[in-house]
């Protein structure tokens, strides 16, 4: 009997995968991965092997989209874990392998991992209930941008709401969009649009590799982020609104930096 | 030298915990927990003792809330390792014991845990990119109903998005909202209001023990939800907004209970 069981393994390193993730891969027949729609900080394939004890069959963009099939095919008589970055049911494509396997009344399993939806916010200080909408902000394709992370941006703000923004990963190109890039392709929408959504004094929170133990917190205005480097991917953005004192405390102490840590 | 390290157990048994966090729980001087914000389901305390390989400190509520200085007081010369349900930064409780150790320029550490925030919209299908800000339903206190989460489901829902509504858990009195119960209360709220938010064909999903071998996801309309029996809390509700035709095929799938599992 076989069956298909998704394992998120989390943000940083390995040391993000659950005892339960763990013990799936270890029991599973074929243990396969892909990191295209998001990576791990800091972790190998050879990594993966090494602490799963066994091999790992990396799969490719085309591998899960146009070849989806397969993979549910093998799962009819294989239990086959299927390792992702984060959470997996964080991306559509997994949603959509989930679907096919559902259909063929393959036993399923979704083994959830950390992500960045809880961790950012927790990382910033600020309260995930005050969170509305989340968008991803995606590179310009030639002269074309996408406006639509503008328009929830401004429709969360409009309700006293903060807004977590993913930034662009195209980890198979290895390109990843950077907190500064990020800020200016929204001040360029807000120099279309003249929304006031994000003015140069809009006060800005920018990660980077969250749970990570090098992970960076950084609160500025907008105006400031050309010039400010957060270091290595992966970035992530907040665009807070209507500010608790608590919170505006805990953005205060992030000021010039994050706090220290053990 | 001390410091003050937030450990997330996830939501379902032991299994949930990371390896980071186990490492950080096995190397600290001290550990604490707290389950009165909320509760692993099927762990006890020997459980944790048991993996941990050492004593842990149950807090009550009032150790936490009113003599929380003294948790910091410790971590000034000892690492302490805070352990709680789910992930450490979605209680403002949290929040403050971090800003608190801050204050105190005490080494701090936020180590994610699995939350509901990112499973239950896994569980059920649904797309995260989809919800909008999270609601909590909480107990009447004698005639009085919080009538917020209404107001949250109905912004969510003219702009087309789904709402996570987390059902009141006072594990320290071992009360924790059933969905039936929370259908109920919504459905109270609407007879008063009438503003069309949650009416008997409202299409809604409950959610059992999230993360759990046993979990269960059951999707009814609203007026069916008096004779579902999801068993044991803990329990969730998501109402859903617009559904793409992927969301709408997965929520079919759950009409009668959860798919298969491995």
């Amino acid at each position: 009997m076989g069956g298909l069981i998704f394992v998120g393994l989390g943000l940083a390193g390995l040391q993000d995968l659950t005892l339960r993730g763990l013990d799936a891969i270890r029991s599973a027949d074929v243990v396969l991965a892909e990191f295209y729609t998001s990576r791990v900080t800091d972790a190998s394939l050879a990594d993966l092997e090494g602490l799963f004890g066994k091999k790992v069959r990396l799969l490719s963009r085309e591998d899960v989209e146009a070849h989806g099939d397969e993979i549910v095919r093998e799962a009819k008589s294989k239990v086959v874990a299927f390792v992702v970055a984060g959470d997996p049911m964080t991306a559509t494509t997994h949603h959509d392998l989930l679907r096919r396997a559902e259909e063929e009344r393959i036993p399923t399993r979704v083994i959830p991992g950390i992500s960045i939806f809880t961790a950012a916010p927790g990382a910033a200080g600020l309260q995930i209930y005050k969170f509305g909408r989340t968008t991803t902000l995606a590179f310009p394709e030639g002269k074309y941008v996408a406006e639509s992370p503008y328009e929830v941006i401004r429709e969360n703000r409009a309700r006293g709401l903060h807004t977590l923004v993913l930034l662009d990963s195209q980890a198979d190109k290895d390109r990843f969009m950077r907190a500064p890039e990020a800020v200016e392709l929204l001040r360029a929408i807000e120099e279309r649009r003249k929304e006031n959504v994000v003015l140069p004094d809009t006060l800005l929170v920018g990660l980077a590799r969250v749970g990570a133990p090098d992970a960076r917190v950084v609160v500025a205005p907008a105006s400031e982020w050309h010039s400010i480097d957060l270091g290595p991917p992966l970035h992530t953005l907040i665009v807070p609104g209507t500010l608790h004192f608590m919170e505006e405390e805990a953005l205060a102490r992030r000021r010039n930096g994050s706090p220290r840590s053990v």
